[in-house]
């Protein structure tokens, strides 16, 4: 990935410069990466674009042409740019591992240093965490839907940009795709590659007979034929099972057709008894065109033929929540590594933020199911000998007994110190353990509709903390109030 | 950019292997690039991307670590790979100007060459061109709603990755906005920056007053206050206010304030009021917080003192229409120039594609107004001293003549013999051109609900080559099933 050290908002830069010259250069902060609800009203996201984040505080450095562009901008001084030139990141960023499933308010990154450094990686953060999270849920989703049924990611020519459909297709990966159409994606991930031909190589031809038999020709291993650029049934799958079983004459398995337009119930059906009835029984098919989890769920509902998905377009751009939520919200702020925990109010309940330097606890039964999270400041523990009442944050009296548990924090040391801490696992091992951690949660929580709703509490302590942070604002605000009605 | 010749899908270089080992090396071809229907129910689209396709076409090289991996794929044939080695564009693009607004079916970029070249192509142009022009397009809507408040691009957190942030903030540019916070963005395309601070500012000192203040100090010419850390109303204006006059009374001009949450009609109202009792009255408010075209519209309808706008996440994703459905169809293929004109069929007639080298005509009436665009073939001439009658290509009965009309061609040409004869224009004047081109439409085809639909008709000639052709292939479909049927 090229250097992302530009790619931020002016107001990390102009903060950054407030900070610099205001005697806080030294003042150290901690954020936390978590987002506020779960895309396409689901159960569970799963955690990604580490990998990302981690190269990106890699490659930070602000180049000659960088800062001559910022100074040319007339708003920043000499010395603060000098600052820039020499910037590094010196702190520690802890993070759930991508595949995990998450949940909103949990922190899926926690970042700690000066705040010239933690601020400036805000957006980046975020636009990396944001885009892969998403999609990757949504690849989970879509693959949950296709059961047993591959589904191969073939969107980039509708993803948003160059990155969307490269990092999608990482991401999508790690949600359960098996492969992808994008060969940049193939060769910079290890992602197994797809894909066979289009309408325009059985237009190129004089007839769709003598394009089959040109393209059997050419991949007589890998031979899986585009049957509607005609007609399906009445062209397409006739030529098709010609071609297939010449190909099964000489020896070659032949393997089977796409189809990319009209009804993929009705036509698959016809199809497959059409193979089937050449003998050509081992010959799959593969649907495409504009499917979602929806549609494919429908599809198999309705006793499709249908034996591999292709999908483009709503997964790569998430078509029906193109947009996390993620958000990046300071949580403490100090100097010399002791903190102050800090929040922001919000008329908004749901915006208040947690306060103070935390953890997210993962609470299993002895069975290995997940029970719930807990986000629990930095030094709490939870002995498993002893059981543990939670309770629901807003709705107090919603209160459950954990006995009998084990619990794992989710939290993994990435960056310490600056320094790279963290082996980041390959693409095939996340999308194992994505798996893994899939299989600890009720399917109940990863049903596609209407979801059981997974328990994420606050700690006790975490809650009496921002309790009493509220109070002290409120009061605050009210006395400057009445400070300023006597002055007037 | 850098260089993106592997992004395409995989299937695009199985067929390239195919026609180049069955004899079709030299074949050529033309795609045409269009799109079947408008985003949002909008009533145009603008068209974007040209550059970053002139960019990608000019930095057409396989590198060898890409060769390397294509060959590890073990479906590449070594003279194959050897053909890639030397791989360039060595063929003719014509495109429609960036910022020129465009309708469903017109080619917005024409690709003619080599087959093996031309087809190379698609996946790249399409991501590009796709992202754009939707991109492009939305801004356009929401800076039409704005009216005359400028609107700020900020959405790179929430953008499908780092080149989305980056391409979206230049496409908001052309369709309008005025600024975005992304200074990538801005380094790279010249687009100016904008940004203030965000609430970890406010929240990182020990007060809200403090932190306007210490703000002011660095940043006394350029002082805009985000009041709703707290509580606006209770705090952050009254505070601003303080800050704002003590500016003023040293001779700075105080900018203004941002509300980030709550009700902006409300808030704004509520702080207009108390700015100008304080004499501030040339402050401004900027208003930000999940907007788009629709709340922006019903927001001023409301009345709101809201002065500018940020816009973040609906309009670097957009939203509610993520994807524009942008395709790369073949329309003729031939050998040495001589040209077949070639059609799709499908199901859909929408999905029916428009056959041969084609053109997009604009017709004028006296006065500069738009009237109807005509796709054509490339030789048909439209003399402006006769009466011309057009039909549209579905519903034949609706007919309309045109009498003292002026046109114009809109395809350009970009690219010769795969040398660059286009002057790339600056975003500047492509954003300038653009404002002028919508000009020429009236307002009914502009506004952002049920607008009226602008005609695009087929030539009369390109209408009876496509019912020619639409007739071959259905006699063709018709002869092989009975040939079949025989052999059976």
């Amino acid at each position: 990935m090229e250097n992302l050290t530009m790619l931020t908002d002016l107001y990390q830069l102009t903060m950054m410069q407030g900070y610099f010259i205001n005697g806080y250069r030294d003042k150290e902060a901690v954020f936390d990466v978590f987002f506020r609800s779960l895309p396409f009203d689901g159960g569970y996201a799963l955690a990604a674009g580490l990998e990302q984040v981690v190269e990106f505080i890699e490659n930070l450095r602000f180049r000659e042409e960088d800062l001559a562009y910022l100074k040319s901008l007339n708003i920043f001084q000499d010395d603060f740019l000098e600052e820039l030139r020499h910037f590094q990141f010196t702190g520690d960023i802890d993070a759930i591992q991508e595949g995990t499933p998450v949940f909103p308010y949990e922190p899926i990154m926690r970042v700690k240093g000066r705040i010239l450094e933690t601020q400036l990686l805000e957006t980046a953060i975020l636009n990396l965490v944001n885009f892969e999270t998403l999609i990757a849920t949504k690849a989970s989703r879509v693959a949950a839907a296709a059961g047993r049924g591959p589904v191969m990611e073939f969107g980039l020519r509708r993803a948003q940009g160059p990155d969307a459909g490269t990092l999608g297709a990482r991401a999508a990966f790690i949600g359960g795709c098996q492969s992808t159409s994008n060969i940049l994606a193939g060769e910079r991930y290890g992602i197994p590659v797809s894909g066979t031909q289009a309408h325009s190589w059985v237009q190129c031809f004089p007839s769709e007979l003598e394009a089959f038999r040109a393209y059997a020709r050419t991949f007589p291993d890998n031979c899986l034929l585009l049957v509607d650029t005609y007609s399906a049934l009445e062209s397409g799958v006739p030529n098709a099972i010609k071609v297939g079983l010449e190909l099964e004459a000489e020896g070659y398995h032949f393997q089977g057709i796409r189809i990319d337009s009209g009804d993929l119930t009705y036509l698959s059906k016809k199809a497959r008894r059409m193979l089937d009835e050449a003998g050509l029984t081992k010959a799959i098919i593969v649907g495409s065109n504009d499917l979602d989890e929806e549609t494919i769920f429908s599809i198999r509902a309705q006793g499709a033929a249908i034996d591999a998905w292709g999908v483009g377009t709503h997964l790569i751009t998430s078509k029906d929540s193109p947009s996390l939520g993620g958000v990046y919200k300071l949580a403490a702020e100090g100097e010399n590594g002791v903190f102050h925990p800090r929040l922001k109010v919000s008329e908004n309940i749901s915006k208040i933020t947690n306060p103070g330097i935390k953890k997210v606890v993962r609470f299993y039964d002895r069975a290995g199911k997940a029970m719930a999270d807990l986000i629990a400041l930095e030094d709490e523990l939870f002995s498993e000998r002893k059981s543990l009442t939670i309770f629901d944050p807003i709705q107090t009296w919603k209160r459950k007994t954990l006995v009998n548990f084990r619990t794992r924090e989710l939290l993994m040391p990435i960056f310490r110190k600056g320094k790279l801490v963290y082996q980041l696992p390959s693409l095939m091992d996340i999308q194992k353990y994505s798996r893994q951690e899939l299989d600890t949660f009720w399917d109940e929580v990863k049903r596609l509709a209407n979801p059981h709703r997974y328990i994420v509490d606050l700690s006790p302590k975490l809650y009496d903390l921002k309790q009493q942070l509220l109070l002290t604002i409120h009061n605050e605000i009210k006395s400057n109030q009445n400070q300023n009605q006597e002055e007037e």
